[in-house]
């Protein structure tokens, strides 16, 4: 409705012409009604200046609102130290400020509001109720902070008086004294952080069946997941995985300098294609083409041989496999390392089962609370570890003869399917009571052609796979470090590689100089991160995961 | 000459006809020669046979030879213990196994012979000297191995009878009981270690001024050096780079997880160009285009919007500018971080200050014998540090004055160039007595779209940059981290940047739900190692380094 005056009597007479008593009596009641109008907005006037007495009024005006944006000319710094909510504990009935972020807001009455407030892992619960101190309005303003905002809290640590259940930390509370948003969430959400928290629909049950088992709501896609990605990282599951993930990177490099490896990297673009050409991303390099590195292979036996005698890599490695499945990723982490050894390649096979050992452990003891976490939401087993110490070495072959005996067809030098691998797990288990074992001794015609035969048969070769709950996580062998050899198992291989071409001569000409006899393995560090927590998929372990339909966010 | 035996009379008479005087004058000369030349053969075979009676008396003859590719069937391990040179005063008249390989081998007499033999940054003098127990074939084959071939050597650690200047272990020689070539080097090598370890040229320096400088021999370029990369980088001044560059990984990565980092990979195949859409490589990705990440900064921020309050990333970076410097690398490795802050961006700038004094205490305590052998080859003056450990933060408006007053022409907001943040390196050096050194509140104009203006001056930022020796090592800033200022301000950047593209939506839109105030910056590895050692070019920085000429090896 518009407040504008009433506009001039519409059948205001042509000038000179005597008003007619139709005329009159339509401009009285157009009288009357303007009066109407303009007593209704005094009153409203009236009641707009009591509402705003009302305001000026609020005895909280100060201790809550919005911030300007920080670092902006409207923002002043407070100097408030803010502390951290895993230390509450030393701040009963003291007053702290912090930031946190809200999980959720609600008005329990026009006097009283609930706020859950997240930091990292933890949450706690805080509270506002009015009292001649805390303004109504403030109670309002707490109970319908927008969720995911992030906000400034101060407020008194108190002990609760009984456990919050919906919190992380269930033996204190915070009663709020000033809440202000320093940067406020739109609503809604385009994924629920809660959503996030449960578990993935297991891709081949019935929509009906999926509500049933993940409670009122049906559980979440991962493609809805992955296309939201910012939100969907804020769940305490997802931030913990990727606590895991940083773990294991800090550990393999941890474990690895005290052996006397040196951190390096290699180049991802390379001039030619390497490893035989399949499955590489080709680039536009200025005016030439160019390729995206496969793996640090080639890169860290040239550098054994430019007397380097242990070298690691943490680094992307990009595999154009057309493969749709939950194990495999276009662009993963690898965790290479390659050494020297004096006499026997089973050296370099103890280092790296002594490295997944300090991997386990440290990873049960640092990350305990990760690892549950994670494994509670999908029911995940505890992963076994030889009671022993003593990591199974079990030939290939001799796996082939479990298999057999478990009822599998298949012969001496095929490779395993990943269901026969999955199978084999189970047996080795059984066997063994580890979900940590190697094979050893692979058929030579199904590795790469610089893996170096047996000395026992000529169709084996000095190569090994590890493997964590029945799945590959690391391939690795003895390599050639002699050029002739070298040169000649590339042209029996299948298909034959070309010693002298433009992405091996380098390669193989680099062992015409005294390169030492050298091992080694590439683990995928999104594997380790799946296997070791029991996850359903690779995808969950990448940030940002990269398959043959996803290149965004 | 031909050993066959002499061919029938050559003027044999036609049959049935007398032979003439000449003829059997000529026949008998043949026979004579024909017992001459048997005479000489049974002689030599005598010798020969007498040769081979006392090579099997060769007293040594178990003692030297070369040994079958280990791993391969003819090769039988010794299970004898492999130790350090490193450990060599621990054996003084012992015997000890080691590996190691050879600098140079040389016979004095048929009765001596003296080894170079180095492992790792150690050297030391090995000898033999022909005695009842050790044969002069064994002296011989010992003093003739060839240049960098891997060999085991088993020999009594002896005291120098005077110091051994040749050798970094001057103090101790071997004397040699046993030595098994495991790996021969060809020969000739395509370029000498020797070489490698000399300075590189001058590149605008004259021939002559070359040979004087460098001692006989020229120096050999870069581009020789860096094609025979493998044999390049056995120099013990190149081991030193890249062992100072691993540590310098690992001192950061120390120094950030316990500040509460945590490490990430992001992706490095991206479905859309992001900032700005220049300088970018094009990737064949599957039916479509993708692009290689020129950094990791949309996705750190978005893990910062994700709740990860503190990330860094060690990880390759991807840069198609056709930029031929000795500063610049189209493939390179960022340190990258990024974090939440409380209240100011100085608390960011505070971290990565005492990040990088962390860095240079720990190289000096570290890495102090291969940053000496490195600088001590190419003259360079030790890293000044400020004595007050307090890093001078200086306005950019201050640095321009400085230029102003040592007589550079520029205006207040004009961007450095590179001999101009040389010059200002000079000027902090000689003001500040440091070579590290921060540039703070850059021209708004000259920094990316996501910048967050300056609460003083609206033409400039809160942005910074890091110095070491004159020259940038990081480059870094608050972000704004409101999706609406962050659009009005990609749209008004020249050039400008759309919002809604394909590469930036994703990043924008995940501002929207209450990410918190945050900063960080990217560092260059390579520039690092490379102006805290003060070498001449960033490509001896890189293992294999790319540049727009350069994809191999």
């Amino acid at each position: 409705m518009s407040d504008a005056p009433p506009a001039a009597a519409p059948s205001e007479a042509p000038q000179g012409e005597a008003p007619s008593k139709n005329a009159l009596k339509k401009a009285q009641k157009e009288k009357e009604k303007a009066e109407k109008k303009a007593a209704a907005k005094a009153r409203e006037l009236a009641e707009r200046t009591k509402k705003e007495a009302a305001d000026s009024e609020d005895v909280s005006k100060d201790s809550y609102g919005e911030l300007p944006l920080t670092g902006s000319k409207d923002f002043k710094p407070t100097g408030i130290e803010r502390v951290s909510l895993d230390a509450v504990a030393d701040h009963v009935d003291n007053e702290i400020t912090f930031r946190c972020w809200v999980e959720n807001a609600r008005s329990q009455s026009a006097k009283l509001a609930f706020l859950n407030l997240r930091q990292n892992l933890s949450t706690i619960q805080a509270v506002i109720a009015a009292s001649d101190k805390l303004s109504k309005q403030m109670v309002k303003f707490c109970g319908t902070v927008p969720t995911e905002s992030t906000i400034v809290v101060t407020g008194l640590v108190k002990r609760a008086p009984e456990p919050i259940k919906s919190a992380s930390i269930q033996d204190y509370e915070i009663h709020i004294k000033k809440l202000f948003i320093e940067v406020k969430a739109e609503v809604p959400l385009p994924l629920q952080v809660d959503d996030a928290e449960r578990p993935l629909p297991v891709e081949t049950a019935a929509e009906e069946e999926q509500k049933e088992e993940g409670g009122e709501r049906p559980l979440v896609s991962l493609n809805t997941r992955l296309n939201n990605r910012t939100i969907d990282l804020r769940a305490k599951i997802n931030q913990s995985i990727f606590v895991v993930k940083s773990g294991v990177c800090a550990i393999f490099q941890e474990f690895l300098s005290k052996k006397g490896f040196t951190l390096v990297q290699t180049p991802k673009i390379l001039g030619a294609a390497s490893e035989g050409g399949a499955n590489v991303f080709e680039l536009k390099y200025f005016d030439r083409q160019a390729y995206l590195a496969q793996s640090p292979q080639f890169y860290k036996q040239m550098l054994i041989a430019s007397r380097f005698q242990r070298v690691m890599e943490i680094g992307p490695v990009f595999r154009a496999e057309n493969s749709n499945t939950a194990r495999h990723l276009t662009e993963f982490t690898g965790l290479d390392l390659e050494m020297e050894f004096q006499e026997h390649y089973h050296e370099v096979m103890g280092v790296l089962e002594d490295l997944m050992l300090f991997i386990f452990k440290e990873l049960n003891v640092r990350y305990k609370r990760e690892t549950d976490l994670i494994r509670s939401v999908y029911h995940v087993d505890d992963f076994k570890l030889p009671e022993s110490g003593k990591v199974p070495r079990i030939p290939f072959t001799e796996g082939i003869k479990m298999l057999r005996e478990a009822g599998e067809e298949l012969n001496d030098y095929d490779d395993l399917s990943t269901p026969q691998e999955k199978h084999l797990g189970r047996l080795v288990l059984e066997k063994y009571g580890t979900d940590f074992y190697v094979l050893d001794q692979f058929p030579l015609a199904i590795r790469p052609a610089y893996t170096m035969p047996s000395p026992h048969d000529p169709k084996l070769s000095n190569s090994y796979d590890f493997f964590m709950r029945g799945q590959e996580i690391c391939s690795g062998a003895q390599r050639i470090h002699d050029s002739e050899l070298l040169s000649k198992q590339m042209r029996q291989h299948d298909p034959p590689i070309d010693p002298n071409g433009a992405g091996t001569k380098d390669y193989v000409d680099c062992f015409r100089y005294g390169c030492p006899p050298h091992a080694g393995g590439g683990f995928g560090l999104e594997r380790i991160v799946q296997f070791w927590l029991g996850l359903p998929n690779i995808r969950m372990c990448s940030l940002f995961p990269r398959d043959p339909q996803r290149v965004v966010p």
